[in-house]
């Protein structure tokens, strides 16, 4: 069980090796991190893109590319739609974005004959390893679903469950989040944290401990959840899964954190047929190789129950 | 101009000594913060509440009571009614919670005899000094204001702008964050942050610069901001006061700023005759110091304006 990225890199360095597919990867930071991934042993790549472009970076950076395979596709949508397909047809096992539009890399995720569709509605989940903190947390969602309805937070949940077993994490421990611990009738937010949770302990949604609603201090912090004296709860400040009840909180919540607190992250989309790599131009070297090694893990877990 | 919390608490010593009003006072944090506000010279006060049960708090705290006023009042309700009667009577210059649930002592805020209500809606500011960072950032609304409405946000931020000016920051920066800087008609918050925008440029919201929706690392961080390479921006990384589209976005965020993040915070609730102070019982002895200079800065700004 991964408490930390460094944990987590450790367990992704020990499973079986991962090829992950490159859409436009004539982008001096993910070529970076793809090469960051090789030399731990985590994962080759595919670098489909242009071919004269991607050469030119790699030798600016003093990067051997003979050991990688490159597919030599100029136009960019066309570069998305062969590797997402490589990925599809099984010749990699993981998805990642390079110099592409968001959007354009998303509608090639979402390709009905060569994307990673699986019927499954897709989220986002963003892992922080807090200094201090003896657990990783999974945010969700921080990037992708703006206003999740009472459906889509179960979906959420399943997926980013998911992600937990796939880092080690069983029966993850699930807050909903909202401003306050009690249920409020005027605050929708708190009336689906708690419908959640009746959902949890219905056996309507499984393999997690869904608590909510809850404040984040309560969430996240033991003595905090102590000091307000809350019984009976099944979270006490050991939440593993932080659920957002909008994107607003979420990716407030999220810059916040990176901004003002030591923290180092990673982050993918999920609930596709195989790990989907979306990190930001602003993101560092870290998150870019945090996130490859939490994507492995993910691709290992979802090859084993396959 | 205050930049940080010390600067803020000196401010706060070198004006005219003021006086807060305790509802129900027999309670140990909130004597040791109204004995370091006298030791500081930034405030006296009335201590309000159960005289045996004030002396005896005193008594075990070594703390000697015999330049305080103290009036004895053993009902809970009666002696928050009596204690905001001094601030409305103008015996005090600030009022502040004690041993009295929150909704009974903002019910006496609101009294419409004794209390505070000047017609202007009621909002809470946090105030944040973060490690790093070379200015205060001014929250809202993180624990009053639940979904605020447009005309709401406009009356969050007048009463925001007080607070700043009242800590020597003319003209502050608002920032109406949502998760994206640009406006999606799908999403409300975006709209009407813009729609702030609009008034601050109009005229209709005046003493500041208004400029969203800004995601929270624009608003924040001058790297980001200049990273993300938005031009023609009011805000780049620099803004006084984080407007929050909502109670859940904002308390969240405020908590993980407390837990995560190296960050020492004062509040207040504004938009009433007087400075009403209304720290937590899980508030540290530090953040109670820092709302009495906040709220003695405010008074005095209140009394110079009357």
């Amino acid at each position: 069980m991964a408490k930390t990225f460094s944990e987590l890199l450790e367990m992704a360095k020990n499973i079986e090796k991962k090829k992950v597919s490159v859409a436009v990867a004539q982008d001096e930071e993910v070529l970076r991190a793809v090469k960051g991934a090789k030399d731990l042993g985590i994962a080759d790549s595919i670098l489909v893109g242009d071919a004269d472009k991607i050469n030119e970076i790699a030798a600016n950076l003093g990067m051997d590319l003979s050991d990688y395979e490159i597919v030599d596709v100029k136009d960019p949508i066309e570069a998305s739609l062969k590797a997402v397909s490589l990925v599809h047809d099984g010749e990699a096992d993981m998805y990642m974005k390079g110099l592409i539009d968001t959007k354009d890399f998303l509608r090639s995720v979402l390709n009905k004959e060569v994307g990673l569709r699986t019927g499954k509605p897709l989220s986002h989940v963003c892992v922080f390893d807090v200094e201090g903190a003896d657990k990783l947390m999974f945010l969700t969602d921080v990037a992708f679903v703006p206003y999740p309805t009472l459906e889509d937070k179960v979906n959420i949940i399943n997926n980013t469950v998911e992600i937990c077993k796939a880092c080690g994490i069983d029966n993850p421990k699930v807050a909903p989040l909202a401003a306050v611990e009690v249920v409020n009738p005027k605050m929708p937010e708190t009336v689906e944290a708690a419908e959640l949770t009746k959902m949890n302990e219905e056996g309507k949604i499984t393999g997690c401990i869904v608590d909510g609603p809850l404040s984040l201090d309560l969430a996240v912090c033991p003595e905090a959840a102590a000091h307000k004296g809350a019984t009976g709860r099944k979270i006490v400040g050991d939440a593993d899964i932080l659920l957002f009840p909008n994107i607003h909180a979420g990716n407030i919540t999220y810059k916040a954190m990176v901004h003002f607190a030591k923290v180092t992250n990673g982050n993918m989309i999920t609930g596709t047929a195989a790990p989907v790599i979306l990190t930001s131009r602003s993101d560092t070297y870290e998150v870019k190789m945090n996130s490859l090694a939490l994507a492995a893990l993910v691709a290992d877990s979802l090859k084993k129950n396959a």
